[in-house]
């Protein structure tokens, strides 16, 4: 292990953490205080708590003579570990208008500065120890990068004027995507979970096998042209494509259209981070919940993915990704380049929206969470979610890969999530 | 009518406007945007709907040329008009960061400049007809003065650290207040409501009789130490005391305690708009519901007063006035001077705390609303709520009388609302 | 006091326990199990407490050697008496599967053999002291008496099929009852509570002086063609008209009629205790909230009487009763007499349906409830409820009178509750 | 095929149907009537629903001149299949008073009449078609029989004085069950699901491969003194233990124990078919949800088994059965028989308790439902759930099989649910 590798984790620790204060440059304090609903957390305390995850699980232990920014931060920006102590209710966070923006800023600038000391060169063998929780705190930004984006939105979507949080995003014309293909594979004992290499999340292995029967993906996500046939032929008034929870659901919440759409007397809009625009017909569908996902599949004559069938496919047939959130800010789906061929031929399989799978989020064989509170990242979430794989237009460039497994209940609407049509050959 | 009246006019509405921003001095654009219940608005909203209310009465009709600032915001900052249109849901305006808080105080500087081209003298036979909706619109800000104050506290409160508002507050040593005198009134045949001069607001009136039985007033209002006893006393646990409605919502909701009360390990300590404090004894005990100022009263062996006890008490023998909320801001009630003598006997019946009545809000004989959009302001809410008295430490020196009438429903606990107990002689 | 009068209360208390028994004929044991909401209590509960009234008040305390049937009766059928101890939650009253409706028979044989060796002539002085109670007690079991029918009204109604609890009840043809006419009081200086002789409730006094301005009251009830023409001029959607909680309670509950109407293809139908029928234009209209009564008033140009208004009036000008719950169980209102003249020109003023006043249930001067568990009857109710006055057509015949105070909060339409006009003058 | 096959179907439908009645045999109309929560039904409802089955599926379809018994009965009596059209909403079957539960008996004569000439033997070749109708609706009604059970339990439950359903059930004393021995298993590609030859329903298919770990299972369930000690433990206080959506349960319930134990001064208590009764430690555990399962098996240092494991298990290795709900009704497990050895040792795999799988219900590869609304029967319901397998001591004997699945949310306690305990090897 050389120093190369040292720069390289602080140069990688500050492009992060740059980049996540660069998604909230057009942001007011006030934007950055509202919290819309209990899942949705203010664009503030996500800055605040990417920190004090730093704080609490590198610094507090690593760093000698480290002292915290405040006593009062660790109950107030604890998400949900237990074994760190009480914490501040969920969904009052939009209740802390203190500390300010601005201490919160102060906050990340004391513990970069301590970072910077940690990672600093001559700390080499303490760091290599410390590089896997290093890893985590970085995939941990980026994972909070992405819920600001969908928090934000969904912030902007229930003001009554629909402001734009950014500039852009102008989907322009797109040539039509036409049909989807479908790909074929034979299944067979496959190999599921880590890959050599890199980091990754406890939940994505152990590396295993499991057996798949011979099933066929579309070569795209299904488009708003697709999802639009859907609700135009009665989809959100037919009870026989729907599982029963999900028609509940329905019913209850009045579904009748993605999330963010809305009806306008010519055409269907959708509230975008661009502000409100027409829905584009090529692009993906997305802020879809899984029952509208399965429902939209079922109506299709197809299926959803398991997602075995999924990350197998990934890495056989790996074709053109699509949009991540990149610099400047576009985080908006775009239509699907043209088909590929051969074995690349699966396009937007990265990227775009996150893909719902029809498997639910449980523990791989032999899966066990890490000791202490760091195991509680993602151990104790395994019941009522399912998985969603690929990544997403809110997704940070590179943060995904082929065993990366997201997860949200089947009721989530508010997250960039879309689908893959699957079926059996 | 000279200009002098005129010059009176803008001058006064300048001295309310002023004040209404006076009390904001300390909070920020975040703490203004906090909406921690239903019934609770931010800061910032009450900042625009006040001004709202001069641009939608007065300015739109009266001021040739007026531009309004921005159409929007007849959407968001009508409070409850239906006759002037749709408008943003109560529960929602916590989401409302834009228009920020600076456009906010922009949008007051443009209104106020409006109103001081309308208060010029030259308009004088305009403004005679005006006055009274001009009147109405002095004392509508200072009633969200007091709810600012009110909200701000409750804003604050549900804030895990609890800080102040304000500077100052520090109760300090006060000579022990003693056993409450009683000051009893024959009744009879009494004259109620308006009293010639002066503005007044719909509901105090028409002036009327009525007939009252012989009854006497507590000389002050119930302490602190007055309300400990009840609660030492099993107070909250012994549902003989309680009215059927309130006694439900002691035990849905858990209470053993007036809102802000919370119990250290030694002693009471109660959150004030100057922070967390040490219960002072002989201070007036405030932010109780009509269900536990009822229940204290049933308590004390007396009773509540009805509001036409009070108001023909308050004509009779008012004495030393109570705390206002005053210049530097000082919104926390003080201990009673010294008992009077005479006809001026009754202390703390204006300032300290509004005092519960056992009289429903209901309209008195041959009272009809305004017509129109105005007519809203109080007679829609003329059921389920009961009347209080007297004005408390967070109300604007002045604004008060007599036949003023309070009114909220039996549950609230977040306005500064205490009680004078009252018995049949 | 001679033997008469004692024979007399036993033959009285006879006639009102058969009266009850009478009423459920038609019913199963089946029927009179369920409970569809909160506020309906299971007609075997009514049947069982009411007999536990008696075992509690009268008999435990005052017949010598008196077996209680089953100490558990007492947690199950204490409706609400906290000074006799712990009870049986209300929403839970429908799980009582047991006692089985015939052991409830055999309970209601065995308090009727106990109250018969009671109330037997050698018990002269002794029974002098307890006729009180045992008013009371007959009172309370005609009260029970109606809220049988209210609540198995509600029952039924929630069936899918709507069965009639009894035969009967066509209203055939109706000579219409034309505008209503105004008879028009004086007010002044009138008296308000119970008259001399006779048994009533506590808070129907003391009786006192109050007064009253010239006013007018509608010389018959507000018809079912009144209110067809408030609902087909937009009644129910035209905020002006209403309270400010009514108007919420509108939305929130979707009212577009009184609670038993549906709209068939052609006509108004409603559904009654003999089924479900057209609804009879010239009838009195029922099952009104005191929101809609009060907005119905207004788009009238009228407004509700006051308690005492009505109550100055009905001693003053009692005209044609209108329907009381008769023998062979006519429990549905019928179309005013035709109009009287003279002195007795109020028709309708007792029976067909509760009328609505716009007064608060709150104690008359003076007033206190009695001491022990039975002064829990009234005094305790008296926050957030409305005066309803006249009796209806589910009310046991000779059971009101013109101090009579019902009592309901504003959003109950389950009663038999309808609405006379008022005005000033 | 020959005549005494379908003798054999005939006396086999007698044989379920007798069984449903006598297991109401000790209820009354008014217990059968009580629903106690939204998943529990009224035991009429079941002795209805289950008729109805049979006519909607059978008769009405295959039975010519078949009279229907009531047009009404398939809105009353219609579960949840959308095709079949509208029907009654599930939380207010308890409000069905009518028909009476001696119309439904009378109902059930009418159809079992009908089935005996729909099974006559001269129908041959008409019945060979509809035998898998037939043997649907044999397993259905067995499946409604284990409900009425769980139900009925939860109504008397919440009786105040917790009445028995059926004599009999003492328990008595058992031979200590001592500590679970562990049987294990190699794993690897094993099948999965439906064994040739008899009924099953579609959720079992298709057969398929799946790969196991090695893994091991308890060799009995946990026993009531197993789960003692994790109460004592502090289990239910102890976050860590807990998948997340569990722990939030445990708070928003107040759950401390499983759901019919109560605590005496002495000891533990729970609720039974037969009564209140005094906890047996050596008995199976039952009434717990999945997230208890889960919480006491992390504490056990152990895991729940997979559903595969589960199954491959129970095709090698089943020893003594536990109990199930059997004539004169017993219904509540006892205690494991003494352990056995080779490769019959895992006892209490059938009977006793249900348990609690970590695989959610999903469906199997290449499982399509059947057309038509039968197929909602199952494949609507897949999400949210997770499986429990092995039947319990309120099932029907020969009801369950190696391949059987059945599912509830994890949040569910009123089912005869437990837990075997499986780890990794």
């Amino acid at each position: 292990m050389d120093d190369m590798r040292q720069v390289s984790l602080l140069t990688r620790y500050t492009a992060v953490r740059d980049r996540t204060q660069s998604l909230v440059a057009g942001l007011s304090a006030e934007d950055m205080l509202v919290q819309t609903m209990p899942d949705v957390s203010p664009t503030k305390w996500h800055l605040a708590h990417t920190t004090w995850f730093w704080e609490t699980f590198l610094l507090r232990e690593n760093l000698e003579g480290y002292q915290e920014f405040s006593p009062e931060f660790n109950y107030l920006f604890n998400s949900y570990y237990d074994g760190i102590g009480e914490r501040h209710p969920r969904p009052e966070r939009g209740f802390l208008s203190r500390p300010s923006l601005s201490e919160v800023m102060d906050y990340r600038a004391h513990t970069d500065a301590a970072m910077a000391r940690l990672l600093a060169v001559d700390q080499d063998s303490k760091n290599a120890r410390l590089e896997p929780l290093i890893q985590l705190g970085l995939a941990h930004e980026e994972q909070h990068q992405e819920l600001m984006l969908t928090d934000i939105k969904h912030v902007l979507s229930r003001h009554p004027f629909a402001p734009a949080a950014y500039a852009g995003g102008d989907a322009g014309e797109a040539a039509p995507v036409g049909e989807p293909g479908w790909v074929g594979f034979d299944g067979g004992e496959v190999a599921i979970g880590i890959e050599a290499g890199g980091f990754h999340f406890d939940n994505e292995g152990p590396p295993h096998k499991t057996i798949l029967t011979p099933y066929a993906l579309a070569d795209r996500l299904a488009t708003n042209r697709d999802y639009g046939d859907f609700i135009a032929d009665g989809g959100y008034t037919t009870p026989s494509l729907w599982l029963s929870d999900g028609w509940a659901r329905v019913r209850s919440e009045g579904w009748s259209a993605p999330l963010y759409w809305r009806r306008s007397e010519t055409r269907w809009e959708e509230f975008t981070l661009h502000g409100q625009q027409p829905v584009t017909p090529d692009a993906p569908v997305i802020h879809l919940s899984y029952y509208e996902a399965s429902a939209f599949a079922e109506w299709s004559g197809a299926r959803l993915p398991g997602e075995a069938e999924w990350e197998h496919a990934a890495r056989k047939c790996r074709g053109a990704d699509g949009r991540f959130a990149q610099a400047g800010i576009s985080a908006h789906p775009s239509a699907a380049s043209p088909p590929g061929s051969g074995p690349t031929r699966l396009r937007q399989m990265f990227g775009d929206a996150w893909e719902w799978t029809r498997s639910d989020y449980c523990a791989y064989p032999r899966y066990r969470p890490a000791a202490g509170a760091v195991g509680e990242y993602n151990g104790k979430f395994m019941s009522g979610q399912y998985v969603l794989r690929g990544g997403s237009c809110a997704t940070a460039p590179g943060h995904v890969r082929a065993s990366y497994r997201n997860f949200f209940p089947p009721e989530a609407r508010w997250q960039f999530s879309g689908v893959r049509l699957a079926r059996d050959i």
